[in-house]
């Protein structure tokens, strides 16, 4: 079956690229840089669902988005979380954490409404991760 | 370096066995069947600090918890996580999620003060999970 984006994803995020199993979006919430890595296969809840060469993928471009999210954003802590209670589509959020952000120590889902970029900063965004995500983005 | 489990997860978990590479803890709190992977590696934060091999190997740890919680507790959802703002130790959160528990749609985290296990409940979920996982638990 054809992969499509579940809508509310869709709603709250913005395309940044593909990598060779997941699409990489951007929450739309200025307060922390929040990604989200979606496995291109329809019907899937749960990571243990991905076939064993698919999630060794998964752990790879995680890890990679991980890492270099890390050291683009200088991190404090990343936050990596397979959660779907409400969006059943697998997805896997990477949340670049810093101890003066507005939710620490806290996770960040249900708490503050999101503030929405201005254009400028999605560009602006934009450009610096597809810069340092280019050796494994796709297009 | 020998590895030795931070101290707030000891205080907060009852030690369940042991993976090639992580432990597997029960987090001691009734509300939900919610268990901990922590790779035996000190020092270590983030996922993508394990090399390729160990984090191959935990992804398959993951999903095998992650598959025998969901079949053995009949979950409506897993929770994956590594957070770690308070506790830095690399864990890996596994919950098993109903839609009827206390705290969903939410994450767990930071919601509710725990409600310990009783001695009797302790040993009952023990002997289920270590029975569920005994093909690949060590000890």
């Amino acid at each position: 079956m054809l992969f499509q984006l579940h809508p509310q994803l869709k709603k709250d995020s913005i395309e940044i690229g593909r990598f060779s199993l997941c699409q990489l979006l951007l929450i739309n919430d200025s307060q922390y840089p929040w990604f989200i890595l979606v496995p291109e296969r329809m019907d899937l809840t749960e990571i243990y669902q991905l076939s064993e060469q698919e999630q060794i993928l998964l752990q790879q471009e995680s890890s990679f988005l991980a890492s270099t999210l890390a050291s683009c954003f200088k991190a404090d802590k990343m936050n990596i979380a397979a959660i779907g209670n409400l969006v059943p589509q697998l997805h896997i959020h990477h949340i670049v954490r810093y101890k003066n952000d507005i939710a620490w120590p806290a996770p960040v889902w249900g708490k503050y409404d999101a503030v929405p970029y201005t254009e400028q900063q999605v560009e602006k965004i934009k450009i610096q991760v597809t810069e340092a995500l280019s050796s494994k983005l796709i297009n």
